[in-house]
């Protein structure tokens, strides 16, 4: 049975996130009723990862199996015909892949961005789609602190307590923090992520550029392994799930 | 009295335009409202030019008189209080100026910007933020057709029937269009412009992207001074005012 592997595009504001729940509407809920009305098949659809309420996706990646012969360009438009346009939910790529493919398994690095309108005025064009900061931020100092982030660590300290991961050390390849204009952009990649872990990331990263915390107290933060000693978790308005390497 | 020059950001989705209208909601109107609610008086907000119902504004540029003691700051937060935040239109900047200024005939250059996203996959964040093109669009034909257009010409090919100015005569001072993944971007410039003109030269060129209008064709319509001879209107949605020079 052919595998496919989909590139998917979403506004998350008014989803649940990526994971199907209760009463809720998710990502995945979105796609694999579109799949049922397309094919007439209940089909899994498995992601890289989930995304939060209210996060977005530029290149969320994920599989499914089904037994149909349409080409790759095909089954992209199939999927999307069955998503009404409201929904903001797109398949922006498709390829058939081995069947040894696994979305989730096989990552090997992903990519996340952060973004923040650091200005007076309330936001209009950039609402729900980037987190509002009034207060004048301090970009050096902000950027001095993410520099303790990097490489191998245990960040317990900015890890949710609803976290399911087995182990709270990973490595984050790269967190670089960009400013132009009103505009600051963090973009940051490791082979996989704690729960709420960029986020919490931000939230302390924007106290120090606040001078709330002293630049060398994020090493503290990093080192004390504790939820409490860091920031608030930053909006999810304000994250975009990149993509991710195979 | 203090005349107060003030810089608008706006998502000019649901709104009929700049210009106050009968039975129908526009951005002059939601400021005006604020400053009759703010200081119980009615003011006439007048500013560098009329956007259209959909077209957005970074910087639009407008002024009034205000007999107020208030520092530009606190005029800002006054006008932005009044506003609801789900309005999306707000003050992102104000200066008090001499009473000689006039945003609209003091302008030396405006700027605009056009969006096109350029893909199969319908919009999700980029929807009413961007013209959706799916065609295919040779992009070094839009820029080669685009240079006939700088500099002083008599635009009626490029000019909507309804528009009131007196000359067809004006100069582009700048067209530039980059192409980054699927996002292209049209930058011009000009001390004013027809009406429709910019989406009228857009809608034009897309067709010589698509292959349906040669690149020598551009100068065959800019000389044939004739509206039928040019290419659709660009949606609104696309089409970004940027800021005024003066």
């Amino acid at each position: 049975m052919p595998r496919y592997k989909i590139e998917i595009e979403y506004d998350g504001t008014n989803y649940c996130g990526w994971q199907k729940q209760k009463d809720q509407i998710s990502i995945q809920e979105i796609i694999e009723n579109s799949l049922l009305k397309s094919f007439n098949q209940k089909v899994e659809v498995i992601a890289s990862g989930r995304t939060d309420a209210g996060v977005h996706a530029l290149g969320q990646i994920a599989h499914f199996d089904l037994d149909k012969n349409l080409n790759e360009f095909q089954m992209m438009m199939a999927i999307n015909q069955n998503i009404s346009f409201t929904q903001n939910v797109v398949i922006t790529n498709c390829k058939v892949v081995s069947n040894e493919f696994h979305s989730r398994f096989d990552a090997k690095m992903r990519f996340y961005q952060y973004k923040i309108i650091n200005r007076k005025a309330p936001l209009t064009l950039d609402k729900n789609r980037a987190w509002h900061v009034a207060q004048k931020l301090d970009l050096d100092k902000i950027v001095e602190a993410s520099k303790y982030l990097l490489g191998q660590h245990d960040f317990s300290s900015f890890r949710d307590t609803e976290c399911q991961a087995q182990s709270p050390i990973k490595t984050l390849n790269k967190i670089e923090i960009s400013k132009i204009g009103e505009k600051i952009t963090f973009e940051v990649s490791a082979k996989s992520f704690l729960h709420h872990m960029v986020r919490n990331i931000v939230g302390t990263l924007i106290l120090v550029g606040k001078g709330k915390i002293a630049v060398a107290d994020m090493k503290k933060i990093l080192e004390a392994k504790d939820r409490k000693m860091s920031g608030p978790n930053a909006p999810a308005c304000g994250l975009y799930f990149l993509n991710v390497e195979y």
